[in-house]
C-alpha cells in the first residue's frame, strides 16, 4: 500500500504480517507439556489449573485518562489477548484452555466499541471455551476432575531485572481453591527462554521494520536538529508502515555528551538537546509488535563523517560485537561472552594509546567495567529484558560490570538474545579508576583528555541462538563505511545496480 | 528550523516556544490568596503548609519496563516539575514556596543522567528553596512559625469525571504534623478552573499544533489506509514540529461505522479499520504541551467529497457547534448550552426529514440524547477532562444526555471549555427510542433506515471564555467547502495570492 506523499518511492519495503494465534497454542502445548513432567516427577497428581489474571487499564491518579493498555507479559505468553479484564486458565488433566472474559455493562457498546458474544473470543483466541469472569468459581469447579478443592496454579515469582514479584490472580471466591504459588513460575519462566519458529518469525518482523527506521533515521538526520525529532521520526515508522502502536521501551535518542548516559530519554532527561556538529549519535530504540519486542541501537556521527578518534572508538565496539557474534552458540556461558567484549575493547583501546599495559592483568582488575558499566546483553522477547536469565539458582557475579549481567547462563538453542557492547566515557567511572592504585597505571591520562567529553558508543543486535551459532536478527549498516554512505544515501540493504549486472 | 527531507517547504510553520516558569508561580499565587481568604474568612490561623506530593514512574506489572512519566495534575499545576520523585510545600504565613528533591544514587550518573545540584531546581523552578525529599519533617519543623504541630494542607478530594479520590502526600513522619484533608482540594481545584494569560498561551499553542496536524492528516488520508496510520501522522506532526511528547489522550481515528463508538481507538477497538471509499472519519485527536492539552474533533469524508446525506449530518452538527459558540459568554449556563445544541441538530434531523414533530416536545422527551448520548463539552487544562466540573455543590442531572454532563456550570472568564456536539447513529440507542412510546413517533422510520451504519460526526472546538464571548482556539477547516478544498491542496489557513493583491 501507498500511503505517503512523498513524490519517491514508499518509504517502506514492509508491511504488518498476520501473526497466527497457533503461536499461544504452542506457547500453552509447551507449558503443559513441561508442568506435567514436573507434576509427574515430584509424584504430584496431574490435575488442576493453571490459572493467570490479565492486566487491567490503568488510570493516571485521580483522573479518568487512561493509558493504552498493553497486556502483562506472562498472560500474553499464554493467551495473546490484546483486551484488558481477562483470566485464562489451563486445564492440566484435559489440556483445555478457558479464557473468561469481562462482562460489559450495555453502556459499553456506546462508549467503548461493539460487545462481542463469547463465541468470538473462542475464535480469535483458539481457546476451547471463554466464560464470563463473574463464572470463574463455577466453572473450574464442574470441570475439575480430582478430590477435593480443585487446585490452581498461580502466578508468583521474582523478576531479576526489576526485584518485584509477580501478582498471583485475584477474584472473588479465591478461597474455594486449593493455590499453589510456588510450582508454576519457573516452570513458565523457562518456557519463555528459549522461542518457537512462530515467536522467531514476530521477533524477526519487530527486528526489520526497527532495522528500517534506525536507517531512516540516519537519513534524515541533521546538525541543527532535536533528539526528540528522531525519536518521532522512528515512532511513525514503525506504527506507519509496521503498524507497531507500542515501542519495547523509551527510545534513547542521546548524542553528545548525552550519549554516556545509559538510560537517556527518560522525562528527566527527555532527548530534548539539540544536535551539533561533530556529535555522536547513540540511537537505542526498538518496536514492538503483537506482544514481541526488539531492541537496536546505532551509534554514528551526526554530521555524516567519522573522524579518526570516532572511528576508533566505534571500531573497538564493532569488534567486540562481531567477536562475542562470531563465538555465539549452545553450550558457551555469557560470562565468557562479556569478557571477550571486555577484551576486545580493552585491546583496541590500547592500539589506540588510550590505555597501555597487560591485558589479562586489566581483566584481572575489571578495567574493562570503567569503560562498559552494563552487561554484555539480555533475553529478549514479550519483555525488553526478557525473564529467566538467573533461573536454576543461578547467582549474580559480584565483581564490577559482571554483577550488571542480565543473565549469566549457558547459551541455548531458540534463546534471543542482544548483544550490546559499549564503550563510554564516564566522568563517574573513569575518575575514581584514573584514581585507583589498581588501575591508575593502565591510563594514558594525557591521550584519555582528548575523549572526555567524547559520550559513548554503544552497537546492539539481536541474536537468535541456533543448533550450530547464531543468527543476526538485526540488519542496520555497521562498517563505517556502510554507515557514512547510507547517511549519504546509499540504499539499503546495499543493492547491486541492473547497470552492474550489464556491465 | 527546516528538518523534513520533504523538497517543498516545511509542513509545519510552528516551532515549540520556551514556557516561562512564572506561569507557575502565578498559580500558586493564585492558590494563597484564594486559601488565605478562606482561613481567614473561617477565622483560622494563617500559618503552616500546603503540601503535595509529585507523581512517580510506574514499572509495568512486575517488570523494568518503565512508562514514559507523566506528572501529577495538580502538582504540575503548582510546581511544573517534569520529573518523577518531587514533593512540594507553600509556607503559608511567608508564601514562600518549597520543593523536595530525590536524593539520587551515585549510580543515577552512570545510567539516568548527571546529579542535578538543589540549586540547579531552585532556579529552574523558580521557587526559593529545594532540600532533599528526607528532610521533610525537618525543613517544615524549622520553618513553621505556629504554636504545636505544623499544620499541613494535603490534598484529598474526588475527580467527578473519574469517581476517583486524590491521594494525599505520603511520606515518612507525617505523623509530626496536624493533616487538615478538606480544606485545600475544593480551594486549588477551583483554582485550575479559570486560566491566566500565561496558561492560555501554552494552550493555544496546544492547540496550534494539533490544528496543523489535524489539516496535515486530512491531505495524508486516502481509501485503503488504516485508521492508525492517520494516528501514526497525527503524533508524529505535533511531536517532530511542536516537541508535544505526550498526547491529551489516546487518538480516536474512527471511520464508516466506529465513528458511532465516541470512545474508539482503546487496546480493545486499536484503530485497524481499513478506510472504505464512501466513509466518514471522526478523528478525535489532541497534543498536549507542558502539560497543557488541547482536544480537536474534525469529521470529514475519506474521500474527500461530502454526499448530500453526509453533508446533512455534519452540517446539522456544525449549525449546533457555531450556535453555541456564538452564545457562548460569561453567566451562561453550560446546561442551557447543551440543549441548544441538541436543539439545533434536532431541527435540522426535521428539515432532513429523518425525524418530524414538534421540537419543543422532542426536548421533554429527551430526544436528542438519541443521537448525542454525550455532554456538550468539558473543562480543558492540564487535565483533558479538567476538574472542577461540579463544584459548589453542584449536582449531576438525572435526565438522558444531561446526565452525560461533565460540568453544569455557569461560565466564567478564563474557563477553557470544549464545544463538541454529536449527531451517531447508535443501535443501542435508536433501537429503543424508535420503540418507546414516548419518542417513536418522532422518528421517519424508513428515512432513518439509510442511515442505520451511517457512524456519526463530531465537530470540536477548544474555547476560551472571555469578558464579553468566547474566543475559538482551534483553528480546522470547518464548512464543508473549506473542508474539501483542504483536503484538494488548497493552503490552511486560506491565504489571498500576491496575485490577489496585485489584480
Amino acid at each position: 500500500m501507498e500511503s505517503d506523499a512523498s513524490p519517491s518511492s514508499s518509504p517502506s519495503s514492509l508491511s504488518p504480517p498476520a501473526v497466527p494465534m497457533e503461536l499461544h497454542v504452542r506457547n500453552r502445548e509447551k507449558l503443559l507439556k513441561s508442568l506435567r513432567q514436573s507434576l509427574s516427577d515430584s509424584g504430584r497428581p496431574l490435575h488442576g489449573f493453571v490459572f493467570l489474571q490479565g492486566g487491567e487499564e490503568q488510570a493516571r491518579h485521580d483522573t479518568d485518562h487512561t493509558e493504552l493498555f498493553r497486556q502483562e507479559s506472562y498472560f500474553a505468553y499464554l493467551f495473546g489477548v490484546t483486551e484488558p479484564g481477562f483470566f485464562g486458565a489451563i486445564d492440566i488433566m484435559s489440556g483445555n484452555s478457558l479464557l473468561f472474559a469481562p462482562r460489559l455493562p450495555s453502556e459499553y457498546a456506546v462508549w467503548l466499541g461493539e460487545i462481542k458474544p463469547l463465541s468470538f473470543f473462542e475464535e480469535k483466541y483458539m481457546v476451547n471455551k471463554v466464560f464470563y469472569t463473574d463464572d470463574i468459581v463455577k466453572v473450574l469447579h464442574e470441570l475439575f476432575q480430582g478430590q477435593g478443592k480443585p487446585s490452581l496454579f498461580l502466578l508468583h515469582g521474582l523478576n531479576t531485572d526489576s526485584n518485584n514479584f509477580s501478582k498471583p490472580a485475584e477474584f472473588e471466591g479465591v478461597e474455594n481453591f486449593a493455590t499453589d504459588l510456588t510450582t508454576l513460575h519457573p516452570i513458565l519462566t523457562e518456557c519463555r527462554v528459549t522461542k518457537s519458529d512462530l515467536e522467531l518469525a514476530v521477533i524477526q518482523f519487530a527486528n526489520d521494520i526497527s532495522s528500517e527506521a534506525h536507517v531512516e533515521v540516519m537519513r534524515k538526520i541533521k546538525v541543527g536538529m532535536k533528539e526528540y525529532q528522531l525519536e518521532s521520526t522512528f515512532l511513525h515508522h514503525t506504527y506507519m508502515y509496521g503498524g507497531c502502536r507500542h515501542c519495547s521501551y523509551t527510545c534513547i535518542c542521546a548524542t553528545g555528551g548525552n550519549s554516556a548516559v545509559l538510560h537517556y530519554g527518560h522525562a528527566a532527561a527527555p532527548n530534548d538537546r539539540t544536535l551539533e556538529d561533530g556529535d555522536m549519535a547513540l540511537f537505542d530504540m526498538g518496536a514492538e509488535y503483537h506482544f514481541y519486542g526488539s531492541d537496536i541501537t546505532c551509534s554514528f556521527p551526526v554530521n555524516g563523517k567519522f573522524t579518526s578518534d570516532q572511528s576508533l572508538i566505534y571500531n573497538a565496539v564493532l569488534q567486540a560485537h562481531d567477536a562475542v557474534i562470531a563465538a555465539t552458540k549452545p553450550g558457551v556461558s555469557w560470562v565468557d561472552m562479556h569478557k571477550l567484549a571486555e577484551k576486545t575493547i580493552l585491546q583496541s583501546l590500547r592500539e589506540g594509546s588510550i590505555i597501555s599495559g597487560d591485558l589479562d592483568h586489566m581483566m584481572v582488575e575489571r578495567l574493562g567495567a570503567a569503560f562498559m558499566p552494563h552487561g554484555l546483553g539480555h533475553l529478549l522477547g514479550i519483555d525488553t529484558h526478557d525473564p529467566g536469565g538467573y533461573l536454576q539458582g543461578l547467582e549474580r557475579p559480584k565483581e564490577p560490570g559482571l554483577s550488571s549481567l542480565r543473565t549469566v547462563r549457558d547459551l541455548q538453542e531458540g534463546m534471543v538474545i542482544t548483544v550490546e557492547p559499549g564503550c563510554y566515557f564516564i566522568d563517574a567511572l573513569l575518575v575514581p579508576a584514573m584514581e585507583s592504585t589498581k588501575t591508575s597505571q593502565f591510563f594514558n591520562h594525557d591521550v584519555i583528555g582528548r575523549f572526555r567529553t567524547f559520550g559513548g558508543v554503544r552497537i546492539e543486535s539481536d541474536v537468535c541462538v541456533t543448533a550450530t551459532g547464531c543468527k543476526n536478527m538485526t540488519d542496520v549498516p555497521r562498517r563505517t563505511w556502510e554507515i557514512e554512505a547510507v547517511m549519504a544515501g546509499a540504499p539499503w540493504p546495499p543493492r547491486l545496480s541492473p547497470a552492474h549486472f550489464e556491465s
